[in-house]
């Protein structure tokens, strides 16, 4: 369907031919000299059809914590049926009844969150949680809040999957604020019983409120209702809360396009970019929330599609990635379901603003702020392992200017779509 | 479709009574005597359709400004098609021409948009802007830069409306930064622009990010795709940003459901509570944003569907509230399109927490901060033309006491939609 939708350029000169100053005839001058680099459709097609047989091949490769002889040292949570999870909540609530019967008291075995306990795993390129756990007694005036807390998260859990439906963490803590008094304690021990049971949060049906989106060549199933997101016009469809109701994804794609703002995802739908190169577009509207990224790695594990990501060129746009791809750290446990690796910085880049000639104007100057984070970004290991990037952002801290993806604006309102993402895709211009 | 797809309580006893305290069971005897109140849905639905047929007849009567004898005295923009926006450019860009060709030079005549020049209109309830402008030439000083920002603006604008795409401020912004500045320089001007060719910003094609989502019995046309509201899931529909590539509003509601929160749309929207009581429910995920504050003004008019809204209790809801209904200050030129007259106040009402028990460590204090912008509220005319408001809002001031709409959630996860909006449905009780 819908070459029909493809928004293409006029015959006519671009947007910002209307004004008269020299400079911006220099810059049009310019975008159209990169305009006619640009080769045949078909040839970018053929390129990134080679990408996306690699990532065929390639990702039914995964590295999981026993090939490294990790998997007594670490924990780790996968995602789990409604059954598995209500039976390993019994579990738990036997082990505690024969632990009493034993005469050892009401106590659970909890593991451990703690810094001291998180492990940043290079195979892997993401933080694990180690093995250790301790002991949550009744009996013990430092533990008694702690487990009785835990007693009654997993009595409110228990009921949830019951029932088979999906709360928020506020839900949860609502159904008891004289014990939790605070969210945040509901909350982490939300995230000890999901380290307990060995499964993920989504497992346990608490699920984040969501606001990324999608649009593009992928059909999936949420809650039963099936989902063509090449029909979902300018706004997309909203990325489901609960990704366990999500299912059969199918899609033609050649790659997945990850975005960092709303401003440049709608650019892309509305021009219907898929159309022109088969792919899967998401964002997360800025720092990505569990949803998403649940999502982008189901898409990414179950259509082994290579994923390219689109940032501003500041070391904001990088941190993103980086929740994309090691995770956060306190929520290191469910590490490898919520990181998607492997995703490639497409741009912008650093090296980008001179290689497109972004006007000077367009650029801004970085803040001390800035600078000092570009430069804890080249101290983190997944920076380091690539060194693409550590030559990029080494570029962005010396020239200390950033640029936002809006800022290829100045060359016309298309150019994103219509020059440089075909370009650097004809190029395979990614790191 | 779907009612196979309507989640029902179990036969079991509520989540909460695993608990085992008195208070909890308490509670639960009283949840489960409003669960008792309740009709069949039949009679529910009878007088929800009372509530519709009003609602049909009545919206056709809407009060605009010529019928108060204002429309000389003040100005509002409408919704204009591409082609007379361009007009409009055409028209402002002759006069220009001819104002120089008489010798009074280079000069826009510009509407102004000061806090002195807006009123507030009780029979429309909402702000509008006096018709009062100003010369803005460009042989003066003091207007020499904002001239030739308009005049960037016009031309930036007759490009985009030339290719029939859609464009962010930012976008707008980059086009020119040496020029502008500061965003909020070319935002300012954009504006201006709106008002002086009488057109709503998104007439010019000039789109807000969009953060809402859409469920339930709607069917409608995002830029020629059919998307069919009761089929998107539980994630629902992204609200598109572009206003005007929406068409062909369809539904089978009795009722548009307006809900503060994502949490409580997603409750909602698992629970298919649109099955039960046919109705579309919409979410901005906190302050509204301009996309839903257009989508929902479209529904309202398009369809003639009453409105009900679910909101905390506290100011900031009954705020929201007033966005929706009044529009915001500075974007008072455009209330007529932005703003949805006739919201009615379902929940959470102050009233509520005594009226439904709300237990005590489930209701919150309200802070000075708080307190104060309860007081003003109760001086904004919004207020004070609705008894109802007035009494409900100086009983939360009064009790110092606000609460969250998932503050339900404490009788249980699915409380909201088996009781609390069921029994408010049942007893119309909303103002």
């Amino acid at each position: 369907m819908s070459e029909r939708k493809r928004r293409r350029p006029e015959a006519a000169p671009p947007a910002a031919s209307t004004s008269a100053t020299k400079k911006s005839r220099r810059q049009d001058s310019h975008a159209q000299g990169l305009r006619k680099q640009l080769k045949p459709d078909d040839q970018i097609l053929a390129s990134l059809r080679q990408m996306y047989d690699d990532a065929q091949s390639a990702s039914s490769n995964v590295i999981s914590l026993s090939d490294l002889n990790l998997s007594t040292a670490c924990r780790e949570v996968t995602d789990r049926d409604v059954g598995s999870v209500q039976l390993a909540i019994e579990g738990a609530v036997l082990a505690v009844a024969r632990s009493i019967l034993a005469g050892r008291g009401f106590s659970f075995d909890v593991p451990s969150r703690a810094a001291t306990n998180q492990l940043y795993v290079p195979q892997l390129d993401r933080i694990v949680l180690r093995d250790k756990s301790s002991s949550r007694a009744f009996a013990n005036l430092s533990t008694v809040r702690k487990a009785t807390i835990t007693a009654r998260v997993l009595s409110l859990v228990y009921a949830v999957l019951r029932r088979d439906i999906h709360v928020t963490k506020r839900d949860l803590f609502y159904n008891d604020v004289k014990l939790f008094q605070d969210q945040s304690q509901s909350d982490a021990v939300l995230d000890d019983v999901s380290c307990m049971l060995g499964c993920t949060r989504s497992s346990l049906h608490v699920v984040a409120s969501e606001k990324g989106v999608v649009v593009g060549r992928l059909v999936f199933t949420d809650d039963g209702d099936r989902i063509d997101c090449t029909k979902m016009g300018i706004g997309g469809k909203a990325i489901p809360p609960n990704i366990d109701r999500v299912g059969n994804l199918e899609s033609d794609a050649l790659f997945i396009l990850l975005v960092e703002k709303d401003a440049a995802f709608m650019r892309l739908a509305e021009d219907r970019f898929y159309n022109r190169f088969p792919c899967i577009i998401v964002t997360a509207k800025g720092q990505p929330d569990v949803a998403t990224r649940l999502f982008l790695r189901r898409m990414k594990t179950e259509l082994k599609l290579p994923v390219l990501a689109l940032v501003d060129s500041d070391p904001y746009g990088l941190k993103i990635l980086s929740v994309y791809m090691c995770g956060s750290k306190n929520m290191s446990y469910d590490s490898s379901n919520l990181t998607t690796p492997d995703i490639k910085w497409l741009g912008v880049r650093p090296s980008d603003l001179d290689k497109y000639k972004v006007p000077e104007q367009c650029r801004l100057p970085m803040t001390e702020q800035d600078i000092k984070a570009g430069k804890d970004l080249l101290e983190e290991d997944f920076v380091k392992r690539n060194e693409g990037w550590v030559r990029e952002l080494e570029m962005m801290v010396k020239t200390r200017q950033k640029a936002e993806i809006q800022a290829l604006s100045s060359f016309g309102f298309q150019y994103l779509t219509e020059v440089y993402l075909p370009l650097k895709l004809q190029q395979r211009d990614w790191l």
